[in-house]
């Protein structure tokens, strides 16, 4: 494409949308450039920020016409790239598209549109006397229709399952502009194909995600968790098991974190305060319930830990008493945020790789032992164990570069190996794309590839993204 | 297609296949000319019986050379004629194609091929300690292949949800014979599009499901149930809001009877005999808890219900003691498959639409009112009200043929004012077609057609069913 027809798409998207809409030379805005992959800036021809449907679809129209590649961004969270813009391309950013446009506390259902912050909405559910179940670190930075495009998972999946389960109705825009407007409100609807799907999950490569009409759950009675430190893999599964069975649907969260992360994180993190002591111990499980109600689930939980105790699947542990444990048990997981700090590991590389449950320990043992010994890599292990999601934080100490392409390859042979998934919730984007076949045969890229040309036959709409 | 290519196709797939897989001419089964529809018999060119994945790939790349349309079949249950094969086509049943493959207890996992019965899944399950969720009436006759392809609902939405929900692996193939084999057995996975959501609820036109990993929970505890009757829809609603927030994800079902069905059960239906009396009442609300603990949740039932009574939003009603109570109280919902008999209401038309639920009430009296005064027709409503889905069973007493295309045009239109749905769960199929446009626009139209001629250019698979 020319010099002028650039100018020329720039200057229509400006007549059509105004001038703050469409940012380009030295207006562009430096955290447009990438997402929080770490990749490297790119050079976009301008960002643009549509404030209605309408406006996304003139954008996509003109870009489509004008053969322009487009990105969508929602609050540029995502860790694997998928929102980095082209060079050359648009950067569509949703941010000005957002607010809640209807709560119905009768149906239970919220309304948003897509450049909303996760936060608002659960604020907005929260207000309401209902409750919101997504929730991820990122709450207060990302945005719903990045959530949705991601099919993101987050701390109470095992409970409410991912974004996908959480989305009733959708309006997706594609590349040539039309406008597909499928806001459902019901449970249950079976009339037809349901083409929601196709924008979940598919990290805006074939539509652009403008409005969603999202499930609300009521707002849990009651929280209570506990840590509990367990002498070997088996106790972690029977202690699921057991969770599972004594507390059925209230169990809303199960997540372990092994030996060699409890041990970095207490030893190394600045002011870290563990409520229980790893002793010889092999992990420690973070178990929380939602409740319905103070007295009743919270003499259940209190019931079933001391039974766990007795049987010995528990050797060492504290249950909450208060909020502030409660805060202070989730700070020993979410102290993966610090593993950053020099002090703690610095710079490295960060997996979120799916297994069997039954298989989670032969993997993290495989692939302790596979980067220490073959790249001199350190690595701690810790997840969801209850949705089979584990993560992986891997460096090598003092590397000016970590060596991503080496270590990737070690963890995802494993993964492979075990049956594994490359993905469990951040998505491909660009970083994985490599190791996609690893997860999925040459039959189902061929399908995803055939699904991407009938919804974008020119290859316009967030090219270069989860496939090539 | 000329009779000697036709017998060319024949003699193929008995040559790969084996004789006694394809059944023609005087051999055809009649229980596979139609469905549970009521459409009359059609006169398929044969009936072909795969007993595995390469031989359902076999099938449809042969019928695909010779350009001869197939129609999947599971239990051949279902109500819109989605497995009514054409005049002169190819029946595919997967009966032959059954049994459990695997149970996976730590994963909580069940793998299954599609033409095994519902009911055999759930058998397995339990066997095994643990518990399948999709139930429905036919359940002895459904197969689990053709509830995922028609996303099948059932009795326990409101708390395991719908079939979709259910799975997490499938194998499907396309009509040109290509086998996509996606069985993952994790909840979550994020690697590149989730392409089985193409084959769940598409009633069969864009693949046949061959194989399916499905997911388990843990069995419950403790099963409860109370009949209640209340003075208005709007109690209706305050009972559903507290149940939702005193039991949770506890509450398995809130189904709701109409005066006029109550009234029809109660009086017409051989044998009946109602636990609760109706009275002044406008509605009957069987709620269901699936508990933990007998002692902790059975308590906890008890004291809702009583506070329920004390607040004047349940007027009279009765608390299951016993299976005997539990089984009482589903009969008076389950009475509605007795109505075909000509004591009660005789042939009838049932529709399963979707709405609102805070619009179900508006619903039921003006689709009352409006059959009634146009066509001289009957009707009484009943459904899960908790997942936004109502029943709807009109009859003209005496008709010699139920007048369904008035019925359906009165029904509908109402449907479409109160923004609901034409199918919450059968699915479209061939009756609904024309009606499909009620729910859907023709962007979202437009878009179902695009996808099905990008996975079955010829459109030889299952064609006529969901639209033209």
């Amino acid at each position: 494409m020319t010099e002028v027809n650039r100018d020329q798409l720039l200057a229509k998207l400006r007549l059509e949308l105004g001038s703050n809409a469409v940012l380009s030379g030295h207006e562009l805005p430096a955290r447009n450039r990438t997402d929080w992959s770490f990749l490297p800036n790119a050079e976009p021809l301008a960002v643009v920020r549509p404030a209605s449907t309408e406006e996304v679809a003139t954008t996509l129209k003109l870009c489509h016409e004008a053969g322009i590649p487009v990105t969508p961004q929602g609050g540029l969270t995502g860790l694997c790239g998928g929102a980095r813009p082209l060079d050359g391309g648009i950067a569509l950013s949703l941010e000005r598209l957002h607010g809640i446009e209807a709560l119905d506390p009768v149906g239970m259902t919220i309304t948003v549109r897509s450049g909303t912050p996760l936060e608002t909405v659960q604020k907005a559910a929260d207000d309401a006397g209902l409750f919101f179940s997504l929730d991820l670190g990122a709450r207060g930075s990302c945005a719903i229709g990045g959530n949705l495009s991601t099919n993101a998972g987050g701390n109470r999946v095992i409970r409410y399952g991912m974004a996908r389960d959480l989305v009733l109705g959708l309006e997706a825009v594609t590349m040539d502009g039309t406008v597909i407007t499928m806001m459902n409100r019901m449970i249950k609807n079976n009339a037809g194909y349901d083409l929601k799907q196709l924008f979940l999950g598919s990290e805006g490569t074939l539509g652009v995600i403008t409005r969603t009409v999202l499930r609300l759950h009521p707002k849990p009675g009651c929280v209570q968790a506990a840590l509990c430190v367990v002498a070997g893999y088996e106790q972690v599964l029977a202690l699921l098991e057991s969770a599972r069975r004594s507390l059925g649907p209230l169990l809303s969260a199960f997540e372990v974190m092994w030996a060699d992360y409890w041990r970095l994180y207490a030893d190394r993190v600045p002011g870290a305060r563990p409520p229980v002591s790893l002793g010889s111990g092999s992990h420690v499980v973070l178990i929380e319930m939602q409740g319905l109600d103070e007295v009743i689930d919270g003499g259940r939980f209190s019931v079933w830990l001391e039974d766990m105790f007795e049987k010995g699947t528990v050797v060492d542990g504290a249950v909450s008493r208060s909020l502030a444990d409660l805060q202070a048990f989730w700070t020993t997981r979410d102290a993966a945020a610090e593993f950053a700090n020099p002090d703690v590991a610095g710079p490295h590389i960060s997996f979120d790789v799916g297994l069997p449950v039954g298989r989670m320990d032969e993997f993290a043992s495989r692939s302790s032992v596979a980067l220490s010994e073959t790249l001199g890599c350190r690595s701690v292990y810790y997840g969801h164990v209850g949705d089979g999601n584990l993560h992986v934080v891997a460096w090598v100490k003092g590397a000016v570069t970590q060596p991503l392409p080496a270590v990737s390859d070690v963890v995802y042979r494993i993964v492979r190996e075990l049956d594994g998934t490359v993905s469990a919730e951040h998505g491909i984007g660009t970083l994985k794309k490599p190791y996609l076949g690893y997860s999925r045969s040459p039959v189902e890229i061929d399908l995803m590839r055939r699904l991407k040309s009938c919804m974008d036959p020119k290859g316009l709409l967030n090219p270069g993204k989860v496939f090539d």
